[in-house]
């Protein structure tokens, strides 16, 4: 498609009615390592690609505690995501001071999701370039939304964005109508397997990935290498007996070539 | 026709007299999935098209509670109508604070009207690139409004935005004379047979859509889904039995091929 | 002929000493629907057209009430004349509150004269795209004016503005210096043949137009349709009794076309 | 004469040292209709053409009193003009009250000089489009200035501006020797003698010119039609005895055409 | 010289470390009339061109009394010139108000000069257009500065500026080593005859040049006509005696030609 | 790749989600020269290239003490650093004032990346061109972090930045693990052998770098040339005798060809 | 080379990572008149080539006293420079106020190449187009900065600016080992001798150069220019006497030609 002048300045309506610039923002989400995150009734569960720059360094921070009931995961420019990460945790911070009770889920989306839609709005600014996932539990229960560059929300079972996230939506379509139900610990077991869809058959270790849950009676925290490595030591061996699911999953790897 | 210059910025004119980035504007509504509004002299329904992005994701909400009587149903870029919903919703409670009686809806769709209107005169700013219906009951009877990004408004017995709204139209535009006396069921039925003619032959199920209505004895709420789905059903059954309905109503779906 | 760099912006002089965003602007006021105002010594009328986008909706308001001894006919954007019309209500309400005295219409409409030479020198923003047709009573009698989105107004015995506002003109040039004697109720007969007289052949209604008037003893107010519809009713008698001014008329319905 | 760069910002300076915006807005003048003034050493005339736009309107108003001892003629864009009138007559008041002894007019008329030259060093504003004679009469005498939207100003014994003012200089010109002592009524001959100029052969009536004077002991003030009128008769019956000073002045009428 | 993009902002450097716009604005100063200074020990002595724009008009007026001690003369823009004159009278208001002694002329010329550069470091302004000569007297005895528009000042002995100007400064460097002893008649001498150069053959008289002069004993002014024309006067009576004198000039006169 | 309009305004998305200018002003990082950081569990050391621009100047300043416990090495535009390193110094002490305690190093990072993320996100201004080695001791232990132009930062064992740093970092990966045991003369001697790799063959000399340490019971400070030149001597005996790493090390060499 | 996009804002990163602008501000350094400095351990002497634009008129001024023990030279824009000179005398003199001791050199430098710095980060201004030597005496010694309009600032022995300054720095790179342990009169002749190198075969007089000298038990002062004539003078004496070094300069001379 050619398109010449309506798409360097986000105030630019294109004669279709579209904001060129807040979809090439949307686009910087899809650049990004690749987030997932899944929920049962009572918990959610986050899971980041870490993968790191250079052997020398740690990884970049993906995963962050917002406060003790809501975290977030996310995909795209890892300094926009810290920039927003950081206004959620004030807004949390000023909503518990101010009411004694914590920030409820749907409302610090709203806040999130407004502050990215004045950037769509006004012509020296740019529209954020990342994607957050935002898991929480809250007097209705625990949540689990996607924010987007433009300035929506949605609220999601299961979701994964970033690189290769498509690998993984198919994972987590086949499968999501048991997250509801699910136990702690199946949920973290399908973000890994979810996880390793995104890797293109690279070996899926606790180094490369971080896992965070929050639920009924557990705060939101990031769980520790060595619990994740056993998991996915676990998985393994389960999955060397049983071929068949292999096969699909292996389809499933090749489904993103298409995109 | 060719246009090169006057259609990139929203405070230059076009030598014939237009403003080519609220024409652009308006192109983001038609953009939005379908929303439809129709009243009688005590009842206003509003509907709208709900269908999910994926099947794990929610649907995004796209019929917003205002006040206790007034709701919005909107079509286009979803975080416009947001942040527009939440000034709505602060114009109402600032006067049922002051005055303590709530916002007559000619008031508040004024107010709306010029905060978009504004948007269409500054060089930093862009058009709203979202349409809104306003349902609303005050002492002067029930209203259905449509506010349009240019700062337009129009006051309807029954009106339909989004995509494919034409077939809706000529939907409504085939029955609007007996709205005013229908019953708040029949409306409501009325609605859900618009909505139906947006869908091109697709299944209507009370999970893509969504309800409102506003009465007299009866502030804005969502309809349950349970309710939706019985009505849908009832209105399947009807329907088997006469076939010539049928005739026109395809018809009707053919039209907005034509567009 | 050719221009290229000089009529994009407002602040931008042509090298022949123009300012096409100016009258760029006052183009838009061709594009609205038809208005007309004519005034007696004692009484001025406004009449506009206004047919309805759709079966569906109520027509647009075109006509608005400024103050008891105010009012005014827009064409054009009408968002830009609701905003401008709630400007002139506030000056209004201020002089009144001020002063204890009904602001004289002159002074009224030099500030919205002023107000729109603001938008015509400041590069942030655009000239309003809307034609006014103000309408007055004060001490020193009864007034017209239109102010035009230049900054300018003039003083008028009687004029018209809007889409086919040529043929009005020509109508009420024929027969103007008949009105400053008329009584209330010929200004009106005469507003509702000027109106017709842009409806190319169209049947005048009392539902396409909306008359308001003010005058002695009378203040500004929109005159209801059933008493609209008696006065079309006899014109159309009397009308049918004399061929001749027929034919007077087509020819000067057929002059638009050559606009 | 190509030019690319240099004349769409009125704060780019052409690689020749010239401000073409400012040029041009100085042909803004040109395009109003004619003013003149020409004072002797006790009085200042100052005269203007007023064709109306239609039959159906007043004239715009183009000489507008400052204060009761300085008054303006203005060509060009009639906004601009009317609003510089407001600062002047502020600047008056302020002085005025201040002071308690009127402005002077040499002060007065390079604080609107001032005000002019703002306009020609900010990228946001554009220059005013309006050329002003400044008529005055304070303690050293009767004084007519000529303001240029450049933001220069001159002094002169007579001057006219605007559309075909070629010909009034030149009758100017041809007579301005004897004007000092010219008493008041043959000042105000000249000024229609010098107006008729500029008509290109169109009859003079007083309805198509407002002539105004100050002088000693004379407040600023329009003079009423009906003596200008008078004067017009009065000047014809002279004229036609003499044919000599006819065909000198349609050689003068006929220059204009060459500019 | 081919240049396209460097030279239509104030604040872009050419890649050859050049500011385009202030040599523009420079380039103006040269399209103004000339204006002369020359100063002995005692004696400062400014004279300009004022041919009026027609022979209704006076001239305008290109020498400007600053305070008792200081006085300029400008060439380039009329209107930035005299705004920067009243620049100048406040700054030495100011300072004798607080210091209760003139301000020296030195530090008058540096905020002059700090003025004019910081319209070369803002986007939205432009360089002023005009030259300055400063003429002042203070404690330190007589100074002659030249302030251009580049924010760069230098003192003179003697210096001429605006169109034809390098016939005054040549006249100028074959006499300046007397100057500095010279009477306060025979500088006033020798401004006319560098005047005079200037004009290309023209006949000098006291009706097209202004001269102003600043010395011990004797405030900032302007020298009244007469005297001016009678000196005039005597200078031609002594040139025509001498023929060889002649021919030298007219080799200065010559020389502009080449510019 | 061909590029065109996207990448000349850090508020404008390319189609792919890309900012070209914060891409842009990362490559000004490679274009500084280099410097160097590596940590043990106990100290961390910088060490930076510092050639003299010319034998008459010292060389630029790369390494900046910030407080008693953090220190930085810079690469890139230097300016921009030693803006950020004042700023830095602000933060240390204002928190030491408030809280009278270090500002642990993680937080001081996250300060200085946020700065970073504004200039990313602003029309007006630009990123920063500058990447920040921040060397610290807290009570969590000794961290280094690489701050880039793009508001991200990165957590290191080790680092290289600047020209020609990809010989640095080849050597430090190939001796990173065991880093975190080395004694401080260890890790001192491994961050020359660092520097010396990046000079491609040139002899290493105290005069040409700069090397700093912080750590348990030692403030951050540079280490005076004495010192390193012995270290550096002493090296060379070392080196003569196996000729096995020198192999390796011309391969670590020769790969910044390559880039 | 060619750029086309780049080089015009200097809030623009070049793919490459540099910004032109500030490199072409960088240029306009080069096209001032040379200045140098150089110091010994407790002098600094700083001179500069002061040829006058006209016979008529005095040089501009190159060299400024700071505060006295701190002053300047500087080469390109000259109005830039005063400007910046200005700012550091307001530097000086508040920290006096406050601290009631001199302002330490390097922090004086460095709150000038932080003003600089600001320039090159703003998109509404321009980097100044000037370089500054700043020569400076405080507790720890006799100091020589420059200070460049990128923001960076260099201490030097010895170093030249402006045209032709290559020859000057050969000068001195051949010669600046001895310097610190020169006397403040040899000091002064190695400056004379530099500036001659730049002046390409020019004879080297006291008027068209300044010198001046700051150090131990002397303030910062211009010397006087018998003074500087009388070592000039006795400089030639000396020189007549050795051929071989004026063969080495000639040399030296050639090599700005090669730039």
């Amino acid at each position: 498609m050619f398109r010449n002048q309506y798409d360097t300045d986000v105030t630019t309506w294109s004669p279709a009615g579209r904001l060129f610039q807040v979809e090439y923002a949307m686009e910087a989400v899809k650049q990004g390592s690749a987030a997932i995150g899944l929920r049962s009734a009572t918990h959610v569960v986050l899971a980041a690609v870490n993968k790191t720059a250079s052997e020398l360094s740690s990884h970049q921070k993906k995963v962050f505690k917002v406060d003790d009931h809501v975290g977030i995961a996310i995909a795209g420019l890892t300094a926009d995501g810290r920039v927003l990460s950081r206004f959620l945790r004030n807004e949390c911070i000023n909503h518990a001071f101010v009411y004694e009770s914590p920030l409820p889920v749907p409302r610090l989306v709203v806040q999130l999701a407004d502050k990215a839609q004045v950037c769509t709005q006004r012509s020296w600014k740019r529209p954020y370039g990342v994607g957050l996932l935002v898991a929480g539990l809250d007097e209705t229960g625990a949540h689990l939304y996607y924010n987007c560059p433009s300035g929506n929300y949605f609220e999601y079972q299961a979701f994964a964005i970033g690189s290769r996230s498509q690998a993984a939506k198919t994972y987590l379509e086949r499968r999501f109508e048991a997250f509801n139900n699910h136990s702690r610990d199946d949920l973290i077991k399908d973000a890994l397997f979810a996880i390793k869809e995104t890797l293109q058959g690279e070996k899926l270790t606790s180094s490369i990935c971080t896992v965070a849950v929050v639920g009924v009676g557990e705060s939101f925290h990031v769980i520790d290498q060595k619990t994740i490595q056993e998991m996915i030591d676990s998985m393994e061996i389960a999955e060397e007996a049983p071929a068949e699911p292999d096969a699909v999953q292996e389809e499933a790897e090749a489904a993103p070539m298409d995109i």
